[in-house]
């Protein structure tokens, strides 16, 4: 277990980020901005991917783009200014160009929302899929065993 | 047909909205941010309730809150800096405190995205279901007919 | 007086844009974020650049990037959700790779912000200054005349 | 010098929050999008804040409300995907009613770009001037002694 506040897992295990809520994040009704969630669960797939030796800048480098292509997501209680929460991300299923995550937001253990978030790997130039790059291929052929 | 660049069209129609790609809007990946388009979406959703007479500062004025509980999201192609997209909105089915929307993000007649968005109907203080405001729930009597 | 709610004016006259706050504009103040004014006002100066016959996208493509280097805003009133805004933006000088632009936002006449804007014209390679693109200079060039 | 990443300030020493650049920051320009910068800043000036026993959420409580009414920002260099940054933020004047931050963001030492805030404390239902609440106004008498 790691003394950063992330934990240290597996590539099948829940991977967890705390977020603050700040001012930015909220809207007039006095709550957090449904959309901002998104955001939140995009910083932990990040940390996720930065726990595997992965960055995204280091990807848009070699050319390799991740973009979202589907996503659903579940709303069940709003979040407020200066709130802590915790958000989560685990991958739930991969094949040679794409990855599914299931991702939630909790505060004091009570789940606000969740979402299912589907990744495709592309060429940066010409947007087409391509296979994962040879480290997270190497991270997904850890998980089969 | 209206001169604002705005259909004026019945309730279950769909609804059209032009949106200009911006800077704000993009990202490092050289594309429109892929939680952005959720913003363009709810632009026509409120220039669609604009047109039938509700403005979203008029019922938090009485305490009445139009929140999404649900959405999903299908991401075709992306949308860049400078594009002139045209963002849809038609209401597919509501009920007595819900009503759902059916949205498409458009550039030159192809689709870049679409979702179904799902919106509740809320007291703002107790944050619970309660019944259209009168000026909804006249218009959706006259869909009704 | 062109008929799509902008100015069509000369290059040091005041150009003004529309923009109506939507909920992804306000915080949980009730209030428009005060960071997003700075979107507005860039905004317009992206309508203005379209208005002289130039994209950012087109300036990106040749590997221009103008950055704004320096900014002060004053807020004096805030705006609110569904205001109708106008913003405006004029170009108050010019350099060889700096543009200087006096911008404001109003609400039925009445002045909510404004700010000073200083922009540079970059190398989007090298991140350094480069002489505007000729498009630019000759409009600059109609200025001094 | 606490353990979670945050100085452990006094009032008018230098408050420093680490803040790490996401997808959601950048724009087409391959850097951080200029305006997110004062997010960052607010981020860290909200951090400080609760450093000192307050938050912004009990301030709206009770009808308390801080806003900018005045910034300047200078940019030197632009941060990008991935960058660990560190974003200060330290007291240099306040008033009955009034206070002044000097913030800057920091990249490995260097200085990215750096901004003078002024805050002011208004009635949250006026948004008149009020003197601050006692626990910050307690704050800045430990300041004065």
């Amino acid at each position: 277990m790691s003394g950063d506040g992330m934990s240290d897992v597996g590539i099948n295990d829940v991977f967890t980020l705390p977020v603050r809520v700040y001012i930015e994040d909220t809207d007039a009704g006095g709550i957090v901005y449904y959309v901002n969630y998104l955001k939140f669960m995009e910083r932990a797939r990040s940390e996720w991917l930065r726990k595997q030796g992965v960055t995204q800048a280091s990807l848009l480098d070699e050319q390799t783009q991740l973009v979202v292509y589907q996503l659903d997501c579940h709303y069940a209680r709003p979040a407020r200014l200066d709130d802590a929460l915790e958000v989560t991300a685990r991958v739930v299923s991969q094949s040679r160009c794409r990855m599914s995550f299931a991702q939630a937001v909790y505060r004091e253990g009570t789940q606000l929302c969740s979402a299912t978030i589907e990744i495709a790997c592309l060429d940066a130039r010409r947007l087409r899929p391509k296979a994962w790059p040879p480290l997270l291929a190497d991270v997904f052929d850890d998980i089969a065993q």
